[in-house]
């Protein structure tokens, strides 16, 4: 029933955007906004960081005032974090030139920043590049916004699906940012979805936190967590239907589903584009308790430089990868732990060892890695998506700023 | 009145210690032997890792059955860890046959192990090692003692101290390993030390977990943390003087401190010795509202591979050390926080940044880095001690068992 399609952020009826160089980089884009012509239920998840940049304070505030959004506007080059009040007064003004640009609210205005922090942002640029991305909102502008939100990143990252719900064709689609400090909690990740599906705000908030938690949140590049993260969804009901009010809506679970697809491919987009990353590694812990004990096992694998380093030297190093579990803080017996590499088991219960090395670097050669850890304790499971740890992540992040 | 000495692990009265090639490794020393003349009180703590290696268990046993001992045996080139029954039934043999050659009680003896996981110990080397050992110890045997516990380690560490407690002089002297995995909660970490102060069993185990925990708890390398950590305390009483029985006895503060500084040094060698390490780098929360605050903070800060590749650039990154703050999970305003390089101001309260990029570069050019970050909110402060992110560190690590 679910069909994979072309159009990221503008593939849902209803969506225009546009994505433009204002000048706040060099060369490349740097602004980049989605418009609803319909106004849209929105829903948001923001970084946990307690460093908050300033267009997160504005958007929460936004969201408080009015549970209806008609644009997200968004910069690249600049993060406008740690900009006191100054940050904030600039965000403000971001919300407010847009809003007269485009003749809507100034409560249906969401903005968003990346890019270096401590900077404040070059306002004149920000409002010219207002003015010039308007004429150019379209159907097909979401290539360009989706490259004008990318900050280190080294290709555009959209996926959009359609769904059919009680009789209705529904389309989710949305594009993403990540890169450096891409971590659990969604670290300097941005990732704008549109649906044309007609669904009540409360209900799309928790279909969204539950949906990025098992997508945004199991990604992990280094481990750092970014001060500007966030995941915003806008739903303007243009395909028709009847409105979703309720999990219990027998069309909650296919949309469910959908939304967890979509933010889930642009996830694993993130980690394949992770700084350095010459491998995507999916860590699967399965047979646990809980499925909080599986994802709490797998993020302590995922974020193991040790184990990240192994993986990029093909070194089939087990002792890692269940020393990182030892360190998780889950409960769970070493013994009746069982470790393979794609389908080549590693380690049986009782530290049963015996692989062909030969084999195992074979497995581990390949550019995808599927790392299954079993802990024989119960029925939940929970994947992780991350990348090896390369020099080329060492030669990025020693220079960022110079 | 403290005054640093050498002699490491026999710079104090009654202790012998001897380091051999056994076989174990290819050609590096790989077995090691400190005894006391006199049955010592002993103290310990280990690692936290769930999955915990055999030796571990072993000696934790012999803490319960005895609180004195009277020697240590130690191999490096192999963890035994994740070896299962068989692992446990060699540490016990480790045990018999060191109680055997020296002639003392099987209670009185404690195992160490380091190296690759997974593998069983090469019995036959280690017994055959431990012999030849027996006949060599004496109190000019802690080099080649320190020497025998290193695995990837470039250099040994050693630090000793002499202090005068109410009328008699005495000796606190140990040696270290570290290098890789290391992180909070002493990952890979062993350390042994020795004393001929008298004090009772339970008091110096209070001592000994405060002490490590702001030393051997304060240093990072990878944040990774290993199945093997310990550091053990010996106390011979070989000094004189009366026992200090109370952590209110007039000597109890004087020798806390000794002991404090013995395990700082040998934190900050096995950080300067980090994988693939250039920079030393001291991390410094200060005027923070508790010091288990300060702690957290600091933590977070030295274990961001972000804040560590942005040292080994040399680059001002101040946004990446704020962002670490934000997500330590600890209560602060980020708008009072101050941030210095050296004696050089970065960050302002009110975010307020001014300084020269080509002073900063000077500062972070040292191999020696004092990062201070105040949070203006009480009088509490701790430090940790962490190292740069390099290449050196993924070449080290990609083919560990290769």
């Amino acid at each position: 029933m679910r069909k994979d399609i072309n159009g990221g952020v503008t593939a849902a009826q209803g969506f225009r955007a546009a994505g433009i160089h204002a000048g706040i980089k060099k060369k490349k884009k740097d602004l980049a906004i989605v418009v609803s012509d319909l106004p849209a239920a929105v829903a948001g998840v923001f970084t946990t960081n307690k460093v908050v940049a300033a267009p997160l304070v504005v958007d929460r505030v936004q969201m408080e005032k009015s549970p209806r959004a008609r644009a997200i506007v968004v910069n690249s080059g600049n993060a406008n974090a740690c900009t006191g009040e100054q940050g904030m007064n600039d965000a403000w003004r971001m919300v407010e030139t847009a809003a007269r640009a485009l003749g809507v609210a100034r409560t249906e205005v969401l903005v968003s920043s990346t890019g270096v922090i401590g900077k404040t942002l070059p306002m004149d640029k920000v409002v010219s590049g207002v003015s010039a991305a308007v004429p150019l909102l379209s159907r097909k502008g979401h290539a360009d916004a989706a490259e004008a939100i990318l900050t280190t990143d080294t290709f555009v990252k959209e996926a959009a699906v359609s769904v059919r719900l009680g009789g209705v064709d529904v389309v989710i689609g949305g594009m993403a940012k990540g890169s450096g400090m891409i971590a659990p909690n969604m670290a300097t990740m941005l990732a704008f979805v549109t649906t044309d599906a007609r669904i009540s705000p409360a209900v799309m908030q928790d279909a969204l936190r539950l949906a990025a938690d098992r997508s945004f949140n199991r990604i992990s590049v280094d481990g750092d967590m970014s001060t500007n993260d966030m995941v915003l969804l806008l739903a303007n009901g243009a395909a028709g239907g009847s409105e979703i009010t309720s999990t219990n809506d027998p069309s909650y679970a296919p949309f469910y589903e959908a939304l967890e697809y979509v933010l889930t491919r642009l996830s694993k987009m993130i980690v394949v584009d992770g700084e350095g990353a010459t491998k995507f590694v999916e860590v699967r812990v399965v047979e646990a308790s809980t499925e909080q004990v599986a994802a709490q096992a797998a993020r302590a694998i995922a974020n193991s430089n040790l184990v990240k380093t192994a993986i990029h030297g093909e070194d089939a190093n087990w002792g890692r990868i269940l020393a990182a579990v030892g360190y998780s803080g889950i409960e769970f017996n070493p013994a009746d732990t069982e470790i393979s590499f794609g389908t080549l088991p590693i380690l049986k219960k009782n530290y049963a060892v015996d692989f062909s090395e030969v084999e195992a670097k074979k497995v581990l050669a390949e550019k995808e890695i599927v790392i299954t850890v079993s802990l024989h304790q119960g029925n939940a499971s929970a994947a992780f998506w991350t990348c090896d740890l390369s020099k080329a992540y060492v030669d990025i992040n020693a220079n960022y700023r110079t």
